[in-house]
């Protein structure tokens, strides 16, 4: 974990107190509800500003027309980076904070206080509309890169909204459906990627999502909003509503909601006041809320008094980068002796472009995210402009797959030029309208029509590189026909060139899978649940979500994750594992050598895995702890040092109520992707004992094994000291029994009155 | 549903009446408890007897020695029928009623006034150690075939208990764990099995299991042992504890829990006395247990009055040919020619039998079921009793697996015997250890030892019969080694002359799964839930169990439900499906023709099959919904006509708190297993609506959809009559909205107080 950056110092907490003193209940009601859509409400009297929060993430969504927060008004020019299912495929903390910078200056250009990002939700299930807004199925790898991107950000001295808080892995019925979701699963799952960032990177804000968790609002949800923000990770921001999620304006106050948005015209104010003069809502309650609004502003004051401005085509080349650094080689396989990609020189003179998305960009998803970019490449420019040819084109189809006829007709051409093509590029992707906040999609398959038109261009060529653009994760069940996938997600404005850079080798794609391709819906975690009736939604996978579910139950995937390929190749050698400490305070050191083995330079992604085979609880076989991004030359090598902590050897236990690392072997594993493990070890850890309070319901097993209830009964049972006769069938089959109930069967040489004997004598026998 | 049989008739309700009112509150509370192990607390005073309850379900185990509950110590002679697992297979409800009123006879006989079983608990993880005391992982088999045993033992005077009511699916921590199960599924999947026992057959008693269900204790469980039970299915008779199962005596007489056992000495009746003083527990709650209990001993009066006797041999008979109606051919491929099985005449020569189980049966389970059987058969001794030869016979191998030496050396000496056989028949099967009430399995496998055997045998011989002998799946990943598999479950004691009839034809297997046989433990749907953790077990596949998860995730199975093949074959035609009534009153005939196609005598079981592909909840894609056994002579045909209920089309609304049958199409499957459907056909169904009531909350398609909110809405945003302008983007984000979001963000032509007037206005619409 890396150190929390200093945004805090500028704030004065004597004068926010101050200023505290003097609002009346009123103000403090106004002030801890929007303004309008986009603005806090002013304080004119005590000269408290009003600021602007807009959308993100991957850029500023400032609306110039109607507010809608739903991507559908006009809004201000701004860079439109990758989205974050690129983003969080380049595994690269580096690369995101520079992003961030980037935005946090686009943002403070703007005047705007707070962007409204990142979105550090878990990939539950690929069917999720909104997953290009997401990073990962794995918390680890989200919560490192949204801690990037908010440090980035806040460095230019304005702020984020860490969103959407909590357990909101869903479009459908997301605004009410109830996340059902046990307490294991929330800690080890869909919760870390918040702890990381709040504990790394403090955000100024963190969004509570609209949806509930076991039936309770996240708006409402004190537990959420303020034993776990707040009192565990130590929060020290805001907590904003997602625009409407505020069900309770009450209710959300007294829970820890700081800030509702949009305001609602005073309405849900009066509610508050009514409230706290009804006795109903405790004043200090409000005032944490109203301080923070009040903290937040004064946090903003320098930035937006200082705006600056940001420099348009260095940041158009920052979105380049990102997207070739996000985007995954599926696979390059040889064609004639070499792999089908970089395309060499002399391949530009055959070269042929397929897919209506070469000229025509799918770069970013629908929804309050959408960014009205300041420039926008697409690749069959690029590709041309690059190879100084007039690189021919064929549609190949229609992106909404029109009537029959158009698709028929362009199909045909686009295998006429095929016929006589050295190598085509075929650009395939999902329609706009498959992928948008609002709505979960209904099929992970490409569109019948351009599956279409690879397999009849393949049939004809049979040097085909397909690139893909699509926000989430689709099925390859026709990739056999094509050598070389590349998948670039969505792109962001400088998509289409990255991708040019990429085919001709002058950038190497750099990203691995933050999420698997599976080979099928139905062999999806959460197929069955997802997403849900009736207002409630299902986790029943529990932590298995992603590989944990796909290389815990061994299910065959199309591509794992972590996967991804590059220009060259890379070795691991010298792996030793150094455990250091005990129970809480166990470390474990993990060195190794990675080699670039390959003929030119490149970057790898070491990936170092933990799993625990034998658990109190059902654990994955393994779990992402650790990555580290390493870039080398041709030939060169470097030590990687990576420091695994207790937490990341540790389980959630429901029943203590906290992190436990238990004793034994674990199993720690180093790879390039979940299913490409170069080399493992084992290493002994000595945790924590896991003796719990003995009473009559304690199981005859759980007695026995006691260092203290155990001698204790074996007394009660043999005062003469003698073991008591036991029967080897009972004996396996009294393990599970309780106490209690073999006391009543009168079997184990007690009864309930010595039992009740028994435990008294061992009452003081404290938790472990 | 058949009839409910008169057991009630003998009963005089106006003399328990009377007795009740004589009975003291310490006599209520005393009678309420068991006097000892086995029987209950009499009143002398007033001349109600003592009666005793024994074990079953398959057989009556009625202790001569120290009472353990636990299947240790000995028990009176008693005829073991095969346990539920091969009676499951049976699918035979006439076969049931005989086995039942054949197990009445012989409690009756032994002065019991009721066996305890049967156990209709779905087999939801194949790893469940007492799955063999269960029948299937489909509930309308289980319930179908419980309630037919219930109907033959109490056609005899004497009571059965319905168990373990409910949620236990396990062993493991079975006595405390909390099954975490939602609604739906516990009322489409693990209670109805129990519903239609209950409202077919009326056991004397049901017995509340040991586990939790939601974290509360189903001795303890209100809406378990009173509203759904009592209220809703209308049960009659008295809710017994399970042996220990009652951890808070008051609490559970106040849920509903009429009878404790075994009793604690006067220990918890003196906390219900005074619970009862202390007016923590309402005396008429304790009444109405006392009744129960009174009247399940007057119910037994007249049996135990004229116990009379059972005919061993007879029953021995009976238990022949419900072992070979129950056993399941899963393979029976040609070798040279013809069908391995049944053996002809002239394959007796050079017969081989091999395996110690063919010697050493294995024909029941461990635990409290265990019965002391009147006679034991072996199929070796069978066999060459059948066939008047000196069937040769190697060990092969050791049922615990011995020192490795006396495992080769067996193995070898099989093989050079195996050299020169015709015919090898190879028993295989789990050690007893491994199945038994107390704990569950760790693996799906059969031994090494004993696969090792089938490997070299097969190595020398093509012809290799494989029998089985196992309470619950096993995994077949050896199965391509054996041209015919025969999985005879535990067969009880007439087990082993049922396999020599059925190898020699006299008998063909008449079974069909009743449970799934998957590839792999990781494809089953408790995969990674099974058996929990730290006290809970998380129902996560909900309603996807067993064929329900295979079949609607499309997982390759090795057998499927319903699977099982015969002597003969059979073609399915002429079916027709025709729907009557509407809603709750709808209901679909099903008529088919069936005929024996093959050349000999034989049954079949004709599975019927629904799915509703739209739903507002997930369904599984096909559910049997009722099932016809048809015996018939070679080319005979027979007409099979079954009425499905408005409940075999509906699921379980949560919200509302009933079935619901939905309009729309319904596909009606007809097939010899769930992966063998013969012939399927559509129907369309006019169900209810489902409106619910229309708030600020309900979404914009709830309102738009609505028929009287619907126009209503329309009207307050186009009071002109002019449709508002709704951006096509805009229009599919706004679907799943609250319409309070919508009038938040002023998107939908009105705001939040306009929405306010227009709640009022539709506040009389009442739920659908």
């Amino acid at each position: 974990m890396t150190t929390t950056p200093d945004t805090t110092g500028a704030v004065d907490e004597a004068a926010i107190d101050r200023l505290l003193a003097q609002l009346t209940l009123e103000e403090k009601a106004a002030l801890t509800s929007g303004q309008d859509f986009w603005t806090t409400e002013p304080v004119d009297r005590l000269g408290v500003a009003s600021v602007m929060v807009t959308d993100g993430p991957h850029g500023l969504r400032k609306q110039t027309g109607a507010s809608d927060h739903l991507g559908i008004g006009s809004s201000v020019p701004a860079t439109c980076f990758p989205p974050a299912a690129a983003l969080g495929s380049t595994w690269d903390v580096d690369l995101l904070r520079r992003v961030g910078e980037a935005l946090g200056r686009e943002t403070r250009a703007n005047e705007v206080a707070v962007l409204l990002g990142p979105g550090v939700n878990i990939k539950r299930s690929p069917l999720c509309g909104r997953n290009f807004e997401y990073f990962s199925e794995d918390p680890a790898l989200a919560g490192d890169l949204g801690a990037a991107i908010v440090q980035g950000i806040q460095s230019q001295g304005v702020g984020t909204s860490l969103k959407h808080y909590a357990a909101n892995n869903q479009e459908t019925d997301r605004m009410r459906v109830s996340a059902d979701v046990d307490e294991r699963t929330l800690r080890e799952i869909y919760l870390p990627a918040f702890e990381r960032v709040v504990t790394q990177a403090q955000p100024w804000t963190v969004m509570c999502s609209y949806n509930r968790i076991n039936g309770t609002y996240a708006s409402e949800d004190h537990w959420l909003l303020t034993q776990v923000l707040r009192d565990e990770w130590g929060f020290e921001g805001l907590v904003v509503s997602d625009w409407g999620a505020v069900s309770n304006r009450v209710a959300a106050v007294a829970a820890g909601l700081d800030l509702e948005m949009p305001g609602t015209g005073g309405r849900t104010d009066a509610e508050v006041v009514a409230a706290v003069r009804e006795g109903r809502l405790e004043e200090s309650v409000l005032d944490i809320a109203a301080r923070r609004v009040l903290r937040m502003v004064a946090l903003s004051g320098p930035a937006l008094g200082d705006p600056g401005t940001f420099d348009v085509e260095t940041h158009h080349a920052l979105a380049r980068e990102a997207a070739a650094a996000g985007s995954v080689l599926l696979k390059n396989e040889p064609v004639g002796g070499a792999p089908l990609l970089p395309l060499r020189p002399g391949d530009s003179a055959g070269l042929l472009v397929v897919g209506e998305f070469a000229r025509t960009p799918r770069y970013q998803g629908a929804g309050s995210s959408q960014v009205n970019p300041t420039r926008l490449d697409d690749a069959l420019t690029a590709l041309r402009t690059a190879t100084g040819t007039d690189v021919p084109f064929e549609a190949g189809f229609t992106i909404t797959g029109g009537p029959a006829g158009d698709d028929d007709a362009l199909l045909a051409s686009a295998v006429e030029a095929a016929r006589s093509a050295g190598t085509v590029v075929l650009f395939l992707g999902l329609p706009a309208a498959d992928e948008s906040e609002g709505y979960d999609r209904t099929t992970l398959a490409l569109p019948a029509n351009q599956v279409s038109v690879l397999g009849a261009v393949a049939q004809v060529c049979e040097r085909v590189v397909v690139v893909l653009a699509n926000g989430s994760t689709v099925t390859v069940e026709w990739e056999a026909l094509a050598p070389a996938v590349l998948e670039t997600w969505l792109g962001g404005q400088a998509g289409g060139s990255a991708v040019a850079d990429m085919l001709l080798g002058t950038l190497a794609p750099a990203g691995r899978l933050a999420e698997t391709i599976p080979h099928r819906i139905e062999d999806t975690a959460a197929f069955g649940n997802f997403p849900g009736e009736l207002g409630h939604v299902r986790y029943g996978e529990g932590v298995l979500v992603g590989y944990r579910w796909y290389d815990t139950r061994d299910v065959a995937v199309a591509y794992p994750f972590g996967h991804g390929l590059g220009y060259t190749t890379f070795g691991y050698s010298d792996v030793q594992a150094t455990v250091r400490g005990e129970g809480p305070e166990a470390s474990v050191e993990v060195r190794l050598t990675v080699t670039n083995t390959g003929e030119r330079e490149g970057s790898e992604i070491v990936q170092v895995y933990v799993g625990d085979p034998q658990s109190s609880v059902l654990r994955p076989v393994r779990e992402l702890k650790a990555f580290r991004k390493v870039s080398l030359e041709a030939g060169a090598s470097q030590e990687v040092v990576v420091t695994l902590d207790a937490r990341d050897l540790s389980f959630w236990h429901p029943g203590l109520g906290r992190w436990v690392v238990e004793s034994g072997t674990f199993r720690v594993e180093v790879g390039a992707s979940s299913r490409d493990i170069r080399t493992a070890t084992d290493v002994e850890v000595t945790g924590e004992p896991l003796w719990g309070v003995l009473t009559p319901d304690s199981t005859y097993t759980e007695w026995t094994t006691h260092p203290v209830g155990g001698p204790l009964l074996q007394a009660a049972l043999a005062p003469e000291g003698e073991a008591p006769e036991v029967d080897e069938t009972l004996a396996s089959m009294m393990g599970d029994m309780p106490v209690r109930v073999l006391a009543g069967f009168g079997l184990a040489g007690f009864d309930l009155d010595s039992l009740d004997a028994l435990v008294t004598e061992v009452g003081g026998i404290p938790v472990a």
